[in-house]
């Protein structure tokens, strides 16, 4: 590529493409209440038309919000985009500096709810492929876009759409969205996440709360309670389900390669949480190995009884805990709930019911597919360093849905977020630089992935 | 003694004797707030001045309700009376049929908040000591009268007053407050109570709220709470704490006869609870051994992180339990706390604080003495029924602070309260014929006492 054309021609058309951002950021798509979901994605379905893309509007449900799917370009490698235009609630409204939905510019950044995540990397995507076509011509690949609208409410119907419409889906290689740059400024590559499966555990040990003196003959609902998530894990951080230490697999030599390279800056997260130690004491290569391939089991939330002021006796009828689990690859949400069903009769629990929510599978990808490496050389053009490649993510999200029907296809996540960037809160903001830089970036990667 | 002009004066005073029981429960007298203790405390006093005895009223602190102290009569017995002449607050207003006071007579029972506890209790005592005087002439004993009105907040300076006055308290026998009739109408006289410690155990794990995706990392509050709980008491009901159930003696073979005779009505409590059978199975003697004179340790309640609905994946920074512990003779509420301090260390929960709140101790009494004898009697002559004879309460009181400084004296419980009584609640209520035996078996129980 040309890359003083495609450059030339971003610095020309600044002003009108940060206009074309904000006009996303003025129109509200809060996945949660559906506000603006239909308006915005007509407006993206319209911005993709100009882009000279096939593009459908393809519902998921009838109430729900469609998948915006574009085709763009040809070529021997078919590069797939993940993104979302929905976003999360502005509330509280207060803390805005200036209003949600106006976007401003102030100080270098851009604040408006949806200015980081996703509309931010959207657009940077969409201008980037803009100026390509305007500068170097024809596509070098093929890109198929699919922009869902439910991403903040997790995704509850990708999963169907994805196995409805698996044969539009066959890539090379896919590219993510999220990512960006470290508090230190370094950009990271981050490939992978585990998945989740969250769970209310509920038991109910006699008709009403009791007074604490009928303890001798009465069941209590909250021993019977921590009794129970006492058998699901030791105080030695040991899962102790049957069945669900089997699923965990040494990362592979690449993984283990990349770790190595990760800087973690142990004594500044320990401070920040105020901690001497991490878990069991783990430290450097430890400690990564475990924060982005073990599976977890944790205690979000427990309720039960009297938890106000000073003291009162009562035997609680009932007790309740949110707990998640981090998942491997093939530990499914449902072979945990089923795992932890029997795993809770097998230990005589069988009083504690399980609650289910929707969840997330792991998707654990090839850290040395093409688009990686493309990904990686197209960092060390823009940025000038070697950016940090993470993996797999701690966290969770979509990622299977997409990529299992079609075989596993190699994710990336590459964004142009930082640290400050207050993702899901008030003054949610990018730097202009990192919109800027970014548009270059994905050029490059266009670039690198076509010709590799 | 003269029953027959003991029970005349009552019928041709009951008009007046009510009226002097409604100025009892007219005069507002709450504990928690201070309302009226002043003047309630003044007008105890007056009325034992009518009974021609020597009154007294002491103050604990300068800001706390005073105790008033009578002494009547001579001879070689002497009876410790108890009674408090506070009430609890009486919201909600909204649910009461009258205003709690205002005494209302309706369908043969008396209204107000105090009617039964324990003002009801307190005038049914006075007026068969003035019927007593008027009808038989002096006193076959002496007695001395402890009215304190702190009970309803948890007898705060009650130990330290009788700390202070013990010389004072010196007696043969002790009539407590409390008691009355079961649901199927069987009369109850109950020795001795439970001690009980509370505490709040409480962990702070990390500074803030992490995302749960940090689990490998960072320790959960919730988690090691879940832990330290399960250290305490395993699911099989056996408490951990190294030198607690030491403290556990077997019943006296006084005691094992009484438990043989009470009669639980076990299906119909299950049904009630919703529960197929008492914890470990027990019945019987086996349950009432357990309920009467078992140690426990009971969750109260539980909070941590998430409490809401649906998912937050959080990895709580924070986790608190409420925990109280009914307790034996000479297992103090300070030698519980110790000793759990001490169990939590060596078990490797140093992290766990424990905040403790005021507790009681343990009065297990000797339920063959002679005033439990006299009850007993008294009982037969009134209730024409041999009396419920329960060895000691499951619940807890300050019995302990009043009987230890003075060697033990041996307490029993016996009152005119109903199943329906709604004590603590709207319509606290006592049946009128309660009121009315209740004179005459005060009677029974001074002529009883005095003569054994």
């Amino acid at each position: 590529m040309n890359t003083h054309t495609f450059d030339t021609y971003l610095l020309q058309n600044r002003e009108r493409l940060l206009e074309d951002y904000k006009d996303f950021l003025r129109q509200p798509s809060v996945a949660a209440t559906g506000q603006g979901i239909t308006e915005m994605a007509a407006l993206v379905a319209r911005r993709f038309a100009t882009l000279g893309a096939d593009v459908q509007i393809i519902p998921t449900t009838p109430d729900s919000a469609p998948v915006v799917w574009a085709e763009l370009g040809e070529g021997d490698k078919t590069l797939l985009i993940y993104n979302h235009y929905d976003v999360q609630p502005a509330e509280p409204l207060e803390l805005w500096e200036t209003p949600p939905f106006e976007p401003a510019v102030r100080n270098g950044h851009i604040y408006a709810r949806g200015a980081s995540d996703d509309k931010g990397e959207l657009v940077t995507r969409i201008h980037a492929v803009e100026a390509w076509k305007a500068t170097q011509g024809a596509l070098p690949l093929k890109i198929k876009w699919l922009v869902e609208g439910e991403e903040e409410v997790g995704s509850v119907h990708l999963h169907q759409w994805v196995e409805q419409h698996q044969g539009m889906l066959k890539s090379n290689g896919c590219l993510w969205e999220g990512g960006g740059f470290d508090e230190k400024g370094r950009f990271e590559l981050t490939m992978g996440v585990k998945g989740i499966c969250y769970v209310q555990l509920r038991v109910k040990a006699v008709d009403h709360d009791l007074h604490s003196s009928r303890a001798p003959l009465a069941p209590d609902a909250a021993w019977r309670l921590v009794w129970a998530l006492n058998s699901i894990k030791d105080n030695q951080e040991n899962i102790l389900i049957d069945g669900y230490m089997k699923y965990v697999r040494e990362p592979s030599a690449a993984q283990m390669e990349m770790l190595q390279h990760i800087p973690m800056e142990e004594e500044e997260i320990k401070n920040k949480w105020g901690i001497h130690e991490f878990l069991k004491g783990r430290s450097g290569l430890d400690a990564l190995k475990a924060l982005y391939f073990a599976p977890t089991a944790t205690v979000c939330g427990l309720t039960s009884g009297w938890q106000g002021m000073g003291t009162k006796t009562v035997l609680p009828a009932e007790a309740t805990a949110k707990v998640d689990f981090r998942l491997v690859p093939d530990l499914t949400p449902d072979i945990v709930v089923d795992l932890l069903r029997k795993h809770l009769d097998r230990s005589g629990f069988t009083d504690v019911e399980i609650v289910s929510y929707d969840g997330y599978r792991a998707e654990f990808c090839d850290v040395e597919a093409p688009i990686v490496k493309a990904a990686e050389r197209a960092a060390k053009r823009i940025y000038g360093q070697t950016p940090v490649m993470i993996p797999n993510s701690p966290g969770s999200g979509p990622m299977w849905s997409l990529s299992s029907f079609i075989g596993g296809v190699p994710v990336v996540s590459a964004g142009i977020s930082h640290s400050d960037a207050r993702v899901h809160s008030p003054n949610e903001n990018i730097p202009l630089q990192n919109y800027y830089d970014g548009m270059r970036y994905i050029g490059a990667l266009i670039d690198e992935f076509a010709k590799s």
